[in-house]
């Protein structure tokens, strides 16, 4: 079982502009779409595709939440949230230019959470999860879920023994390295902040491996590079037409997840997730993708082992 | 007595981001905040800061109507719609950028009406208007609301025999110097489509004002050209620090109107209107204004007679 935690949740607002965005004109709407946001619920939405059975776990607002349940029965996303009475699930908004590819994304903050919040989440999550599963925690912290309550969080699930993989960034990335999580996915520019060395890059990614079993640093349209048990591949991405690229990150990281639990070789679970995504960022909304079509991008995709 | 009719109606949801836009990174919102958007709405605005005695009149959803209603209630905006079930009102979504004057202006299209939602319109319209009073038709038309719906609009009130200004633009505008009302005012790319001759701006805005009595032409920080019994003047805008400038032209039309039904010369009417514009862009809503302020900045307007 695979169990997503999406701590700052948001439904993604879609707006289709009619033209490109221009500043000192009316930018017209073509239409509006609504999407469900935040990483970790993305990353379910991809482990559903290989029929995986998970679960997303988190916080909600209640004032919007069935807009938020509609979305994720439309999806057919299993979950059970801390609801937070009184609040409002945030919103982000997605503007897609027309005849322009990728998305600019603009994000509100999110409503602040209790320590009682949490520690309802907490008990929820204890009550789940098993030594057998896999935990992703995924995207950014909201306000009032500090660092040390990210570090009880990760505590609590080292003391369970689960898989653990964060999809986080800043101070709560380099929380899950000290604390020691077995999967991160850094970007280029975190590693340097990681490991703040005179090392070349590979060096330091080297380095990060020995305390992290897998560490996949993206690298946007040159694909990724895989860490893990003293080995280094680089991971090509299938060139596709762009759309709209949010949510391709938390894509790969939900299909590799997939694949991992299936227990395919590191190399199928590498590939799928690289074609996954480069599918995924022909779609105009935050989570789509067929695995289907994946599974032919996945034959363009070239894995390198690098020395 | 002024009426203010605003057909497609808008929400403003103010979105103040913390650094400037930019495609291809999270942009995270500082804090939201709404105001009414739609022409007429901030001309009621401007036109209760002189204590002229104003309706806001148009269509508006229900679905939504407490949120807007909370909005027209914090602007002291008297206000008697047409209640379209079932619907939203629309949204528009103004970016306003830190420490980066101006904003960026994303607008959806509105809810459709039906002919059944236009006759309540204008039995309403019939009930209230008199001769002495003075109606202005601001804004775009809502789907649905198509031009031979303006033209019956536009007849009944000639019909009635008040002052009838219109700020409307495209199809709408042409629509309205067709059928002659007492006030419009296009931008200067408007002049030409509305008289496409081989003359001059100039000798075009003549050829224009003998069939509307009072033409002002806007040209934004350079001001605006008023068209009237003959006689061109020309109208500067004090120099103000940029903060957002959506419903500038609103506040400027609203509060030119408030004084023109206090019988006010022209050239005070021209002049307030302009300080008061200017005075609003220095607010990041889409209303605010200070009339005592642009009392002082009015001193600052130079209006000078065009030959």
């Amino acid at each position: 079982m695979i169990y997503t935690v999406t701590l700052n949740p948001t439904i993604d607002r879609l707006l289709f502009l009619e033209g490109t965005l221009t500043k000192g004109k009316n930018n017209r709407l073509e239409k509006i779409a609504y999407d469900i946001g935040g990483k970790g619920h993305h990353g379910s939405y991809a482990m559903n595709q290989q029929k995986v059975k998970n679960q997303a776990l988190g916080f909600c607002g209640t004032t919007n939440e069935n807009k938020l349940e509609k979305i994720l029965a439309d999806k057919d996303i299993q979950h059970d949230f801390v609801e937070v009475y009184g609040k409002a699930t945030r919103e982000s908004y997605v503007i897609l230019e027309a005849e322009v590819g990728g998305s600019i994304l603009i994000t509100e903050k999110g409503f602040r959470v209790t320590d009682y919040d949490s520690e309802l989440l907490y008990e929820k999550i204890e009550s789940k999860v098993q030594k057998d599963d896999i935990v992703l925690i995924a995207g950014s912290l909201p306000p009032g879920f500090e660092l040390n309550d990210l570090e009880d969080l990760l505590n609590r699930l080292k003391k369970i023994g689960c898989f653990i993989a964060c999809d986080l960034s800043g101070e709560a990335l380099k929380k899950a390295v000290e604390i020691g999580v077995n999967f991160i996915k850094p970007n280029r520019f975190e590693i340097q902040e990681l490991i703040p060395s005179e090392a070349n890059f590979l060096d330091r990614l080297r380095e990060l491996s020995k305390k992290i079993d897998y560490v996949i640093v993206s690298l946007g349209k040159d694909g990724s590079i895989c860490s893990h048990a003293g080995e280094l591949l680089q991971v090509s991405t299938p060139i596709v037409g762009l759309v709209n690229d949010t949510g391709a990150g938390d894509c790969f990281v939900g299909t590799f997840l997939a694949s991992f639990s299936l227990k395919k070789p590191l190399k199928e679970c590498l590939s799928l997730a690289s074609a996954c995504a480069a599918d995924h960022i022909q779609y105009s909304d935050s989570t789509t993708f067929s695995i289907k079509a994946a599974r032919k991008l996945q034959k363009k995709v070239t894995i390198q082992t690098l020395t």
